[in-house]
């Protein structure tokens, strides 16, 4: 076990939280609000982090293993770090709660403890505050490790073991190719992300809204988080436009960011034929049509059911969770589609959450098979995507994942459920919103309501799912595993 | 495609269910009642019965696939038949409402629509026709496939492929070597299935029930289906004895019955050795106390709390679905155990439905395999159940029933909701407890509910699931596939 390495790497994430917490500062000492908050942690951070990089490890094998231990650590100590200026700005939030939210916001989930009594309202926090949770949405998005393999000096890359670190983090059933040149590639996909997220910026002023609320809202879309400054979310603009320009860019940030590197490159008929672009973009149809259908007695026209329908089909899937309407007042059909997209969740590669669209399809495919191959015993049928055989292993892994996945379900729901006894609706719901880095749930936990009811012990837990959901069950769930510590 | 060796084995069926209603009619003449409803189905399956079987055919060959859409033909020819004595006893009931209650039945599901209603409260029907309703319940629970091979004239058994026809039959992830001598094997699972439920009468009898309520009701625990002939259930007697009875007969119902083929052949130690048994009473004994703990405040005394929370346990694990007490109104951990159960239920090769306690042991191993194999990329971990290595094509199989299975259970979700509108709880538990076989689920199907008030729509999709799932989905899912019926 390379715990240098390790230790080495987890220094470099901490030097860059200081580095990242210096934005929200920055727009907190805009603001002339209080810089204690932020400038407490950010010297902790600095301190911790450069005596852990002081000196670069020579020995530098990597493993799997220690990947997937790297990034389930760093993620806990960015989570544990991020919590102190929430915790530190005077509003008498528990740490537990400050945790909370800000593993919600890292896992790009959006479940918030706000709101639920009056001293804990969003619009009565400091800006620079809501600007630091946003901003988790963004930089948890698109995955810390991965910002750090794209800044890290090229002395450090030789060993391209660094790879697991990737695999780790970047969400579907298998890393792309394009992952061979690690900087490389780590670099490309931040320039994607700037890149899309300073489009919407742009979209969003020219509709008239604020820089500040601007910035918030396209972090929260990008990163598929759904953190607002609005008590109301982004319903409370009331505007058309602002609603139909993050609609389509949350279905922008839940598309695999390979195909837009595709694009860039020219191959725009590769990325085209991508089965899992259009399974995504046919799910997100039927599920508009047939929600526009059954509310639509709901609202006063056609288009504007249409309009709340996408809005909610595109948050949901993608995992975002923002809302323009309270959908827990929905029927019971609309309310089952959403809880069904919840689970699907956005494509590979993408940053939203979700078991994601690739791995649906690969089951979908498999079980088809299963159904032949039960019918004609002799016959040798393989699943194909894209046009290619698919590996085995990788379908075993995927029905697997499903499965390690279930069990987290039913468990956290059983465990909520015995904690704090609220309705069914609610405990179901709730754990599927975090698991699934969505952010609202059904029940209590709808759009309208917050998190803050539950027990110290279920938001730990619920944070636990949301860590899992983010990084796809295997790194969080290896911490817990004495044979993943061994020495061999 | 051999379809007169298929229609001839559907005869040997209708002939069957000719007999088997005699012992209805039987007891409706003993009690003076209107024959007519149970004289005109005998006619009509003695008759196509006996024009179809009157040529043995001469093509014996007889392969998976033809296996498996005789089941799924024969039982749905079976509950047609079956629905005509409910239907024609004057009631007034639609043929969809004796239909759903019927494949509620012989699924051994035992949702039913009556009591929603004065005019049909349970007490006020005939009892013939009441025991027919039970009488479908024991029946289903062995298979009556199974049934046919037992009974079926040594010459018609020369060809051993139709042990196809109990695969698709008998519950489980794989038939045990018992099934190598196929008619042998029948004849000994329908003796000890006999033998058992007349042992269950002995004890009801020796505890002062009616001959009428022990032979109802120790049909509904053999086949674990749980209809009642008592408005109230279970509970209407009040008497902790029964209530021990029945309790510890559901679970003996849900054990394998190679167990106790094993037993009988003097192999207690390897029948002991079941992997599968252990984890069964395993879960039923932590669900047990789990559920008293959380509920004990509900009632007077500890041993009462246990008994409903034994008897609750065994009845949704084992599928049968009787209840003492109504849970719907227990918390809501406890009522998230029961769902669990509900999904879980009893052991393969059972008269019990569900998942499968082996498949859930096969897909928690393979889960777990799958997190060290993540681990250590270059190891080789085998799943090994009973000691023995587990073959690939079974976990395969395993892991792809699973995805078709959750795949059903959503789409039908959605489909009832999106027909009826019910609330989420009622949705969701009524698809679960028709998938499962249960009989009862939560909200408005719960034990003191019924499933009257769906529409015919959902009735006949629920009795499609109830279908599916006492068959294990792929003898039904085949008939709707177009090329299981092409010829080659």
């Amino acid at each position: 076990m390379n715990g240098k390495m390790m230790l080495y790497l987890i220094g470099q994430i901490m030097r860059l939280e200081a580095i990242l917490m210096l934005f929200p500062a920055l727009c907190a000492a805009i603001c002339r609000e209080d810089l204690i908050p932020f400038l407490i942690p950010i010297v902790l951070l600095a301190l911790a982090g450069t005596l852990l990089t002081l000196r670069s490890p020579q020995k530098r094998d990597f493993s799997a293993r220690e990947g997937f231990l790297t990034v389930g650590l760093s993620w806990i100590i960015l989570s544990l770090f991020g919590a102190l200026p929430l915790f530190l700005c005077g509003k008498g939030l528990s740490f537990i709660d400050c945790f909370f939210e800000i593993v919600s916001g890292f896992t790009t989930t959006g479940a918030t403890i706000l709101g639920g009594v009056p001293q804990t309202i969003i619009s009565s926090f400091p800006k620079g505050i809501l600007f630091w949770r946003s901003f988790t949405h963004w930089i948890g998005g698109m995955g810390v490790l991965v910002f750090v393999l794209a800044i890290l000096p090229r002395s450090d890359m030789r060993n391209t073991k660094l790879m697991y670190l990737m695999r780790a983090e970047v969400p579907g059933p298998k890393v792309d190719k394009i992952v061979s040149k690690l900087t490389h590639t780590a670099r490309i996909l931040y320039g994607l992300y700037i890149a899309l997220t300073a489009l919407e910026v742009m979209l969003l002023l020219c509709g008239g809204m604020s820089v500040y609320d601007s910035l918030v809202h396209a972090f929260g879309t990008a990163g598929t988080g759904g953190f607002s400054v609005k008590d109301a979310g982004i319903g409370e603009y009331g505007s058309a436009y602002f609603d139909w320009v993050i609609g389509v860019f949350m279905v922008l940030f839940g598309i695999n960011f390979n195909l837009y590197y595709l694009i860039l490159c020219g191959h725009i008929g590769k990325a085209l034929r991508s089965e899992e672009l259009w399974w995504y973009l046919g799910i997100i149809g039927a599920s508009v049509a047939a929600i526009t259908v059954n509310i639509v007695h709901m609202y006063t026209s056609l288009p504007e059911a249409i309009r709340a329908s996408f809005f909610q089909v595109a948050s949901i899937i993608t995992t975002t969770g923002y809302s323009t309407v309270d959908f827990n007042a929905w029927p019971t059909f609309a309310k089952t589609v959403l809880v069904t997209l919840m689970f699907i969740g956005a494509c590979a590669g993408s940053t939203g959450g979700g078991i994601k669209v690739g791995r649906v399809i690969l089951l979908v495919k498999n079980g088809i098979r299963e159904i032949r191959y039960s019918m004609h015993p002799r016959s040798i049928i393989s699943v194909r995507s894209d046009g290619k055989k698919v590996d085995h292993e990788i379908i075993r892994g995927t029905t697997s994942f499903m499965i390690i996945y279930l069990l987290i379900f039913i468990f956290s729901v059983l465990f909520v459920a015995a904690l704090d006894g609220f309705d069914p609706v609610t405990c179901f719901t709730s754990v599927a919103a975090c698991l699934n880095n969505i952010g609202p749930g059904l029940g209590m936990v709808g759009p309208a309501g917050t998190f803050a009811p539950f027990s110290a012990l279920s938001k730990l837990l619920l944070s636990f799912d949301m860590l899992a959901g983010r990084l796809e069950i295997f790194p969080i769930l290896m911490l817990f595993s004495p044979s993943a510590w061994r020495k061999r």
